[in-house]
């Protein structure tokens, strides 16, 4: 009886795969690998949703079906042009170890199952710049920007580590899973895109920085924990074999890292500002995840553990410097988490690597390659999208109106709102009028700069 | 040392599985497709969190309490009665290519793992309904309707598709993992329970069509991320095996499909509403995915894009269709995901496939049987399901009163609300005590008593 | 091309596993079962993001932050800890049978992957007192608990239970998943710690208990799914082997388990109070959970239906016995859920377990032994812990000042609030203050036809 539905699917199987025999242990171990890769992807694309949670939560509520809809657009975009011209670009034939020149539509490519994995790379690269962009863009314009990143910038960075010719994997530049990559080139097109479009209105005047408090931290964090978990399969996956040797030391490093950033930061902010700022420490879990990417099949548990709490550290301080030092106007801290993380983890190698690195006696080699590589991507990334903004602002402004930045994007671009919560509000009151009248009136110096205090003045 | 706690384990499991055995290739085979098949059973479960997600936000916040305990009680009702009798009906020895006739209570059924990976399917058909009867249905009357959908209507359904003897297999009907057997069935479901359900007050007045916005829209972007993601457990899973040239097919598919929908059914709704609408749009991811779950073996990767443009399109205009012209009051859209782009995607094999469609020089049988299916189990879920309600509603009605609808069903069936955000309005002001005077005193009574009403006295 | 792209890896990766040969059946047994309890430990993982969507969603919003932190510190200092001492303590050579005595920072451990889901593990022990002490304990109090549970109370247990060489496994003591070794635990300590603590102000006053409502049901409910989701991980991870013939009963009884009681707390409820308990009921979720923890691998498809069930009942009653008649403020329900369902999986395997239980014939030896290992863990627990905050008290206080207590941990511990939802009312408006007061008494008729626009004419 469970052998007719059983057979139903055999048939349905061999009909789809006519290579299907007895098992061989080459076949099963081609199984294995199979499982262990989609896992990674599945966990990978789940990122998504926890960037889309901690992009939203960490901004205002009138700007959140904007960033909601940007994180959907950017798979799937990305996916889509991944497909038809990324997988090409980023692991075709070498053209001078700079680019891919076939495989665009997958032609010629078997394992499908490598573009899966990768195609959700990808996408966590273009998403990274949202949260920095948030609040101002237009969203078109941010299309555009995704539309760049991941159908030619990414992709050239990508074979340049990951396609086995390319000239910085020749050169003996080492990435695992991607904190130069993917995290750097992201958090270099952030930067990029930031300092084209400025800070949000009210951010800066001319003598404070102002906060402006994410609307929903409950689902940022989250969106944090979401993260955290897809990262295992983002730096696991990575191995493509389910090795026992190999996959244990990349979750346990993984875990170790991120571990000790929260630590860190928590702590560190508690030194600091006397409190144990819970932004920051939420962004150290991010920092010590970037920080780990590179290193993760290389670094030893324990040197894990150093790296996590120097990527907290510098996670805290990175936003400090950013944020009012610089006057760099990222909303939810993606150019340090990426950038400045991305950078460290990158140099953390040619320090902690067992095998290569200065602290095991190996001297200085792998760290002057490390820092070469990141030196070129953050260079090819600047210019290339530095280039692309300068012509799209010829044709249009990146940034929406005043009017509609104070309306809020929901507003503007969607003419809806992310939440209907009165009912929620009053339905335990006798009379909502009245109490939402003093309500009414903080929330009108809100909206208009995000900023209660100044109002007071 | 580790190897003694190994040693427990190994024994707890020597004794749990006497069969055990040295591997063979035969064994190992056995234990990946396990693997594999239980990763699609966590992924297909994930599902109801986003399910619950998505009604919930997408509704009002004085029916969210009652619709999440409804999406609970959907997955353990249907796990249990499908245990008991739902299995054996589904894939028991068929009687008449109609019916299976045995394996209740699981009874001489050898592959527990199967069972397990149906039974988290069966409640997802199920659940569909509980979203378009949102916010006025009695929770009793809609726990009867899981009762009918997961013991009788969806497992006969079932049968005629999968079990491998049924009359919709035997004429060549394809369905890999359910646009017609989980979600047409599901949304036909839905549909009939709306005909006689009504629409909610203050939904359509005489000359127009009210839009009654959902109250949280970020945690419904949420529970969409968790379906686009346990969806790859539901149609990768139903290969039940982990086939390296089949499994990677199926989830490619289903991404691409998934995104290109999400970019059509955005950018129709800019060219058709001039901006970008965020619950549409998200509602097209669904569309994407109910579309290519049909399909995702046999249709191209490139075929599934075109697959997918499509889904967003006609998901657009179905609900426009349902909620303005044929004014169906469907809350959150499911009637038309499920079922319209359920026949869509079941059509598309017709047309798509690369073994049987028409694009591919096949002629029109294979869309002539699919066509055949789909008129069939509309019939049949339509009939069996209205014959149930109307029994029914001999006996109580279907809906809530007026005034519990008016006051929500949080507060009249379950007695509270979801949402008590006061403290979180008041929690930045310079002092709290002095300002809130009103609010902190209401707070005050609030959380000693928890019992608005008893204010009033 | 792709074969290129997929070399480096694969000499990253011999690089990185020098012991790497052609497959044998060995090694692939070896491979596939690190692939499922990485999955595992993934899911396991994602439980804390569970735990703390329920804990803040289930308390008031002016403490989210602080319990959101909480959440992340738990699992991380337990990583670390368990890495630098837990894990020798727990799995080290036996010292005595009670306390292992190498293994520290995995000095001589070769399974990675062991380490790892181990240590999601004992995480998800210490998290659940923070549930327990929530709104009022000092945060640099709790991380203390975690150093103590984790680091000392909880390794000892578990070197009882699961080392191998314990006093309790030689005593034939069954815990397959850890009620006891784990949740039994982590209540004791919760216990413990809520006495030294005391109820949260205005919980109890001389004649009445009140109520004091979670802010975000919808967020706690995610995190229901999300735990249950998780410890299909917990449950079938702790197989350790991808064996076809033990993991889906596992994954089966903790569905149809936790299928009973979510069904017998909400129909029990509706009996007991005349409504279904939304929050009872979700806590009858996770009741089910804990009580097939321990019988998941020996009590059948059946059985676990009715310890289910029960589970479902005992919940309810727990919540009201500790909440209305013995007076403990236990703002989460986690010592009734995890302690005394507990309690009842660990005796269930007594009753229920096909080889030794009594409804099996085969007497009460095991219901006894289960009894002995219930004691004991209760009263190690209880004393170890009890010592240590007598300790701890001698130099500060445990909980937070009552003015901070009233403002909120939020606002005293970290200087910031969960929310800012303001702009959520308003983002609709054109002149807030203004349209506020027509906003108002549209709300006001919202909630009485959720039609706005239809008020205006």
């Amino acid at each position: 009886m469970i052998k007719k539905s059983l057979l139903l699917f055999f048939i349905l199987f061999l009909i789809a795969s006519p290579v299907y025999a007895a098992p061989t242990t080459a076949s099963l171990e081609l199984s294995i690998n199979l499982v262990w890769v989609m896992l990674g992807a599945f966990l990978v694309f789940f990122m998504h949703a926890g960037f889309a949670m901690v992009e939203s939560g960490f901004t205002r509520a009138k700007n959140s079906l904007n960033i909601l809809i940007k994180n959907f657009l950017t798979i799937s975009v990305a996916a889509i042009l991944f497909f038809v011209v990324g997988y090409g670009i980023m692991f075709g034939t070498s053209g001078g170890s700079f680019i891919g020149t076939d495989g665009f539509m997958l032609s010629g490519v078997e394992d499908i199952g490598f573009f899966v994995f990768q195609a959700m790379f990808i996408a966590t690269c273009a998403t990274i710049i949202s949260g920095a962009v948030a609040e101002r863009m237009k969203l078109g314009v941010y299309v555009l920007i995704v539309v760049a990143m991941t159908a030619f910038v990414y992709p050239i960075v990508g074979h340049w580590v990951w396609q086995g010719d390319g000239w910085l994997t020749d050169l003996g530049f080492s990435d695992f899973a991607g904190s130069t990559v993917v995290h750097l080139t992201g958090a270099v097109g952030a930067l990029t895109a930031v300092l084209f479009l400025g800070p949000r209105l009210g951010k800066y005047s001319s003598k404070k920085v102002n906060v402006i408090q994410g609307h929903n931290i409950p689902i940022g964090a989250l969106g944090v924990f979401i993260l955290w978990l897809g990262w295992f399969g983002f730096n696991g996956g990575s191995t493509l074999v389910a090795d026992p040797a190999l996959v244990p030391m990349v979750i346990g490093t993984t875990l170790l890292s991120t571990s000790a950033a929260l630590v860190s930061s928590a702590a560190y902010t508690k030194l600091r500002f006397k409190r144990v700022d819970t932004s920051l420490s939420l962004n150290g879990v991010l920092g010590g995840l970037v920080g780990i990417t590179a290193g993760c099949a290389e670094i030893s548990l324990g040197g894990s553990i150093a790296v996590g709490l120097i990527s907290g550290i510098i996670l805290v301080e990175g936003i400090h410097l950013l944020d009012t030092k610089l006057r760099i106007d990222d909303p939810v801290g993606a150019i340090t988490v990426h950038g400045i993380c991305g950078i460290w983890g990158t140099l953390a190698i040619g320090l902690f690597s067992t095998s290569t690195g200065l602290f095991y006696g190996n001297g200085f080699t792998q760290l002057v390659i490390q820092g070469i590589g990141v030196a070129a991507v953050i260079a090819w990334t600047m210019i290339t999208l530095g280039v692309f903004l300068f012509i799209v602002k010829q044709f249009t402004s990146l940034r929406v109106s005043e009017e509609e930045e104070i309306a809020g994007l929901d507003f503007a671009e969607h003419g809806s709102n992310a939440y209907e919560l009165k009912e929620a509000l009053i339905s335990d009151d006798e009379e909502p009028l009245l109490n939402n009248l003093g309500l009414a009136d903080r929330l009108n110096n809100l909206t208009t700069t995000g900023e209660p205090q100044q109002k007071s003045s």
